[in-house]
């Protein structure tokens, strides 16, 4: 799908979103994302959707919104590969602390998404994962930010 | 290079590319990418490329433009890093898959690129990779998004 | 925060700023990337702010601006995860020429940050992090890109 069009005004949307508490591992939110942006979402013909986790200690990553497998395996494998009993220093909120950072540091807290037609530019098998890094992490915000052309 | 203006109009742009299939490793996509764009990419004066790969088994990243054994090096130790050997529920795909989903987001399926007077503006070692992770991944899509003000 | 609104204007400011050299290792850099784009990132009332790291050798990322054990364990993590020992073909620059670019497209080159009422919306821990890899990597740039609507 091809536009180029000069346009006159460049439409803003920003707001602070709160997920709900998730236990620790990886968790597909795109519904729950969705429901809070959505009526906005739609007002948009072209443009892009920015998603900014406000912590340290979780990550945001796009991939497989069907099999809940692929969410378990990749919570083990991310814990295979940052471990906890590395000599870490920093252990003052306990040992899921550190690797949390590292793991945040490595999946990212941040997402950039074009915006297509009043809809999230997905793959078929596309969804937005938040990827909880700590035993009890609360509520986590994001800072979503839509912008673009106006239907 | 300083660019401060208040602009009346923000062009945009936006389509859906397609890479030819790539076998499993790390791949310079920078030509094959720009071949695409550039007509529409050389009319922004001030802007940004983004590029949203639409998969959950490969990756978009930026690394060197130049070193073959750089390529090869990376997807070498992307391999070590996330073994085929871990105990993966999810496997009905082969041992291939689950390891491509955790390397999709460990480097990212999306990039932002700051565009200025017409190019994309990279420093002088960097070019885009596309990652493929799985033995036979297909031909791969990217939602490529550039906006900013016209030349 | 709820922003909705038609503009018809669009701010765009574009620089290229230079980090200090810094020893191996994570860097705290928010101070010193904001001293070099403060008065421009004030006129905003929304937005987004782009950070691009012009280098393959180095990464960008957000993560703890307090205590400096988190950047120190960060480093031995991310030294742990992709040793130098590993048969790396492309080694003429010495060991940590090729972990470097590793580590580069693992923790990335690039940061989108939302802009709201002059700042960006960091979390309250948040901070950007400029991470060295190489053990002499010199001066790095980074494109800033900041648009939205101004104040």
């Amino acid at each position: 799908m091809l536009i180029f069009s000069t346009i006159y005004s460049t439409h803003w949307f920003q707001t602070t979103i709160e997920l709900s508490q998730k236990s620790r591992g990886c968790h597909l939110v795109t519904k729950e994302v969705l429901s809070k942006i959505s009526p906005e979402l739609s007002k948009f013909k072209v443009g892009l959707a920015t998603f900014f986790l406000q912590h340290t200690s979780a990550g945001l990553s796009i991939n497989e919104n069907a099999d809940p497998t692929v969410r378990a395996d990749m919570s083990m494998t991310l814990d295979h590969i940052i471990p906890e009993t590395l000599p870490y220093k920093h252990d003052d909120e306990g040992p899921d602390d550190m690797p949390a950072h590292v793991k945040s540091t490595l999946v990212g807290v941040s997402l950039t998404v074009p915006i297509s037609n009043g809809d999230l530019a997905f793959g078929t098998w596309q969804g937005i994962w938040l990827n909880e890094f700590r035993n009890h992490g609360g509520k986590r915000r994001i800072v979503v930010t839509l912008f673009g052309q106006g239907k």
